[in-house]
């Protein structure tokens, strides 16, 4: 916590030392640095910082957290993008009820213009909203235009949101989203890897574009002038290896250039709706909708007879063999060699007088059953 | 001109047939057939036909006529498309100033939605105007629409096009495009493979949009719905090999359902603009903007000497004999066959006093001289 509050996030030197020697011995050796860095090391006072951020309700996690998201550590293998050096980050703060385990693989990054139209405001907040629904995460920066009315339309679907800001979670910025931002902290996550107190700046928007990244399976842009730092995110993106994907729109407008150029490029996949964000992934079983748990098995891999067995079973009580047989039209010997299988996959269990039940917790574990 | 008054288009066994022995001989064994088909045959007066086509302004073309387009062969390649059986007209009815020639390898369809919106119409018309203007002819199929759009905008930029219509030339089918048609036939070309007085029907609409797609080095789609003739041309375009390209629009238009599925299937490319249809097709040599004059011949057929000897021509003054051997370095014999040709083509003429020049008008249609 110290480190992310003495250095700047986005430099590969210090990323490379937390690496090499370990966040404490390099706090160690800051506190004994001669120099500005290491003056600012000793006056912080982090018993404060800590009291601070519970105040807040934040709470502050690293690498070696249990809220961890192994998607984070990806950003290790990206390169320099934008001027600006990939890596992990240090550690975040993060503020609301959604956990870093909740959005899993299940995040999708919608990014686009802050002087959006209304057509892109509209496709980009019903694409959330049906995304959302369908299980997913909707992960982008809290700004105005395009991110706003992702953010709105994951909300208008009780669907699961983050904002990952470039600034302290202290402020709500921009301003103008204040309501906004409130309410994606109070119902889904905002996210910084800058301490309270820290104002956003250029370097700290580029810098964030990498963490939004690399919380999504897919980055989808909207709407998108010729220059613009959507095109930041979807290089993080393509540096880790994730699908870009881009909405079409009006040829006649200025924002449909770089979603057309990416398209035109084979950059990115052409997406109209919410289903071709999802088929997009299916293929590859990173989200299979409807998602009742985004860290989902991908059903694939269970065989229909299993798969049918597995639904026959009751939420809350335990079922004989008999009983299961008559549900799912199987013989005996069948129904007793999926349950075997099934036991196996940790799926469902028997129990001492010989009759069985879904593990608990197994049943929105897989993609087929309904909630 | 006996077989098209008799036989529909698109059927197989005609073509075959024909193909086999010969429009003559065919021709021959139908005037004796004993069957509906022999007897229209027969009742049929040629003469008038050859006269009334005279009169009326048209000229009838075949495979074997001098007026022919070699890209219209490639029918012969293609299989049934939407049930119609592919193949290359049995002869032509032509109308208008533009001759097959002129419009070579520099065809352009643009197709789509009969109901289309403002921006389709927008996009068609200055899709086509600026195409028309860097030397493509327009090849559409004359409906309301986009294709109305898209001969408008060939025009307003004092472009080549060509609508192909799924009726005799003696109607201008649909009336409402009447004045639209008029114009076309005045500027550039009207055609159909059906004989004056035959009406459209479905049949002759999905057979006619073959003619649009073999006579364009690409076809681009502007608006369609899901369900749309314009899949048709596009199906005829994929048979012949032929680039499709899709200009996207807004993902709440149920006109861009079928543009961007195209896209994202791969079928076609995106497009967004002129220069982006040119580029398509630039690496193939089909077109080279920028073209001065669209009805330009292409440069392909002047022997390289030729095409030395006019672009040694000063653009306002006549020039010897002697002094043209000294600016392309040929003998006074090559240079008096080349002029020989140059003016049977009448791009130059010989004046009184032994001198010749440049026929006025004439400097801007080859495509290597700039204006």
């Amino acid at each position: 916590m110290g480190l992310t509050c003495v250095l700047e996030p986005g430099q590969d030197h210090w990323r490379r030392e937390v690496d090499r020697h370990g966040p404490e011995a390099l706090w160690a050796r800051l506190l004994r640095e001669d120099s500005p860095r290491g003056a600012r090391a000793r006056r912080l006072d982090l018993d404060l910082v800590e009291r601070e951020t519970a105040l807040l309700g934040f709470r502050f996690v690293h690498p070696g957290s249990e809220e961890w998201l192994p998607a984070l550590d990806d950003l290790e293998l990206t390169g320099t993008v934008g001027g600006i050096d990939g890596g992990r980050p240090l550690g975040l703060w993060l503020s609301g009820p959604l956990t870093l385990q909740e959005i899993g693989a299940s995040g999708i990054a919608i990014v686009g213009a802050r002087a959006s139209t209304p057509y892109g405001d509209t496709v980009a907040s019903e694409l959330a909203a049906d995304l959302a629904e369908a299980g997913t995460t909707i992960v982008s920066g809290g700004a105005f235009g395009i991110d706003a009315a992702a953010h709105r339309g994951a909300l208008s679907s009780d669907g699961a949101t983050v904002a990952v800001m470039a600034c302290g979670l202290d402020q709500l910025y921009p301003r103008g989203n204040d309501g906004l931002l409130r309410r994606i902290r109070d119902e889904g996550l905002v996210m910084s890897e800058y301490r309270p107190g820290t104002t956003p700046s250029r370097h700290r928007f580029l810098t964030r574009n990498r963490l939004i990244a690399a919380l999504a399976s897919a980055t989808v842009v909207v709407e998108a002038a010729a220059r613009s730092g959507a095109k930041n995110t979807v290089g993080w993106a393509q540096s880790l290896g994730r699908p870009v994907l881009a909405v079409p729109g009006p040829v006649t407008s200025a924002l449909s250039v770089t979603p057309h150029r990416l398209i035109r490029d084979a950059q990115a996949a052409l997406v109209a709706n919410a289903q071709d964000v999802l088929s997009e992934l299916g293929p590859l079983g990173v989200l299979q909708p409807p998602l009742v748990d985004p860290r989902a098995r991908p059903t694939d891999s269970l065989d229909p007879d299993e798969l049918m067995v597995r639904e026959a079973f009751p939420a809350r009580r335990a079922i004989s063999v008999d009983e299961l047989r008559l549900l799912v039209d199987l013989g005996v010997g069948e129904c007793l060699a999926h349950l075997g299988a099934l036991a196996d996959r940790g799926d469902v269990e028997a129990l001492e007088d010989g009759t069985w039940r879904l593990v608990s917790g197994s049943r929105g574990r897989t993609a087929g059953s309904s909630p």
